[in-house]
């Protein structure tokens, strides 16, 4: 009863919730105030928790140097998943953090299994999206695990001197030599930025989903064991929430049927769309008298990431449609238009970015 | 019996015959005539076992490109046992083979726990002594593991894809995430340099004792999975026996009475030489009875790897202490002098090269 009173924050939160009393996580609500300037993704706890972000925010405010490091694994094409890791880099951005960006070509290759040539031809798309979504190339490292340099894979080499197997596992469960190899390369991802030779960062942000909570807390034992000999900070982290695919199901270029790609065109994204699980009734009569379920529908999610950013106009829809003033087919349609204003605006963006990632990309080489 | 008549060859032998059977490797028996120089090391089974080394050799015949490679292990101070490995390389370097030597550091600060700065002032002494028993600096490549280049590290990272922890636990019994780390580390010491990048070397060489064959045997199933994708040869090997410590068990550094350091001083190797156990009898009337019994002894074994290169005179030796003409005292007195003259000469070269080995120890930061 509670929930259906939210018109955001609430989507499979249930799941989320054990995040909180199993691993420690902290719920947003209680930083969103400290934040120099807001974004919905906060206000509408899609960002949902935290560890130390707290610190992190206090760090910002009192001029110490701060970073934030968020990964992409070149595992598929690009989807509206992606885009909002991208908005979400952006927004700090604006807030004039310095922004790092690691491409897991290595796990892509070693742990997903994916021929070289494909992880490269993947991430050539995500810079370019990445850029495209408003992240300024000249202010902005990206990086790819196979394409760094000593200090970083020493950290690699050296780390797993202090993490014993058993604890390995208690983290990620069984373990397979290439998962090991990719632990330890995220710590070092996560790890490095404090490291006077990649600009010494005090306070390190690492926004992911929940599902890569295990590396967090990997990189957070080792920095509590390295904290004397090289001077390690925790890293901070927030954790968002993943935007569903039109099935009601996580969005993944696994199931490209129920995900928005970039590169669909727009006949494809108009089927999509006009194809989703929404949380209409069985009949129109029976929406007008009863309203419709914002929270079952994924086009409501749409609305709730990515097409409506100000609030009056989410909150207005999800009154029209709670009260059953708005029809699900009429729904669909404007989320379609608004849509494909949006990814028509990504991809002309991303044609003007396509040659500065060229450089990025020009070393597939094993 | 048979055992008894082998002047070299048959120490501990035993133990390493099961090697043959067990693993595959072949005895070296076969390979020696296909030497282009002798080496009382091959013709008195100190090296007693090897992989592909005939092929190694044709491609050596045919003028194709060949390289050898070991590792030394920074875990404390130089031996008479390192010693062997230098000489060894020197053999090869004589033949105007490519030398690639890898300090094991992240190896020995990840899975034998000892500290960095430690490692670098041993590792300072290796390479110097390595000079000082005739390597070429000019002609000899030495690298730390943690302190390579990208490509290197590639491998590294990618390796892991295609060996399952069922397949690693066959080769190394039971595992910690630093021994899987430094086993992929050792993998791409032994493969990279057929790497256009490392030289492209058609053939590599990797002298070792029988405790290193696990790096072989996963260096060779990587080598065949990747054998498409990189163009990768199986590396051959060769297995040398250990000198053993004056107390007959393994000369090691954990056991300092009965190892030679060649920093000991002249009045400690003294010492310890005449203290070591010998293969004598109980009387000297008995001993002159019954002869000494040198596949017993330890100073016997000195004679062997190091100080008697001619085999005239070891097999003088041999039979003068299983005939009783010479007794235990005599014989360590000998020993004492030439194994002072043998150090003594090191030590002073190594005094010529301590400047040039400086450039390398140049970077222990973590």
């Amino acid at each position: 009863m509670g929930l259906k009173l939210d018109p955001w924050g609430h989507f499979a939160i249930e799941s989320y919730e054990k995040l909180f009393k199993q691993f420690g996580i902290e719920p947003i609500d209680n930083v969103v105030d400290k934040l120099p300037k807001k974004h919905h993704y906060f206000t509408r706890k899609i960002v949902f928790g935290h560890r130390d972000f707290d610190k992190w925010l206090n760090g910002l405010h009192n001029g110490e140097r701060v970073a934030v490091l968020t990964g992409f694994m070149p595992s598929g094409h690009v989807h509206l998943g992606h885009v909002m890791v991208f908005e979400e880099l952006r927004y700090y951005q604006e807030l004039g953090v310095s922004i790092n960006v690691v491409v897991a070509d290595a796990e892509a290759y070693a742990v997903r299994k994916i021929p070289r040539k494909k992880v490269f031809e993947y991430a050539r798309e995500y810079i370019t999206y990445a850029y495209a979504v408003g992240l300024d190339p000249g202010r902005t490292r990206i990086y790819f695990q196979t394409n760094s340099d000593t200090t970083y894979y020493r950290l690699i080499q050296l780390f797993s001197r202090k993490i014993s197997m058993a604890e390995m596992e208690a983290i990620y469960g069984e373990l397979e030599p290439a998962k090991i190899m990719a632990a330890f390369t995220q710590a070092a991802d996560i790890l490095h930025l404090q490291l006077p030779e990649y600009g010494g960062y005090k306070w390190v942000l690492v926004p992911v989903g929940a599902d890569q909570d295990p590396h967090i807390r990997l990189s957070r034992d080792i920095a509590d064991r390295y904290g004397r000999e090289l001077g390690l900070n925790r890293p901070a982290s927030t954790y968002h929430k993943f935007i569903r695919g039109l099935d009601g199901n996580k969005m993944s270029s696994s199931k490209p049927d129920y995900a928005i790609f970039l590169d669909d065109d727009a006949s494809t994204i108009r089927y999509k769309v006009l194809n989703a699980l929404t949380g209409g009734r069985a009949t129109a009569e029976e929406q007008r008298r009863l309203g419709g379920e914002p929270w079952k529908c994924t086009v409501y999610e749409l609305y709730l990431y990515h097409l409506f950013k100000g609030d009056k106009e989410l909150l207005k829809l999800y009154e029209d449609c709670t009260s059953g003033r708005i029809l699900c087919g009429e729904d669909k349609k404007r989320a379609v238009k608004l849509l494909l204003e949006v990814i028509d605006g990504l991809k002309a963006r991303a044609r003007e970015y396509s040659s500065v990632v060229e450089d990025y990309v020009a070393f597939p080489k094993f």
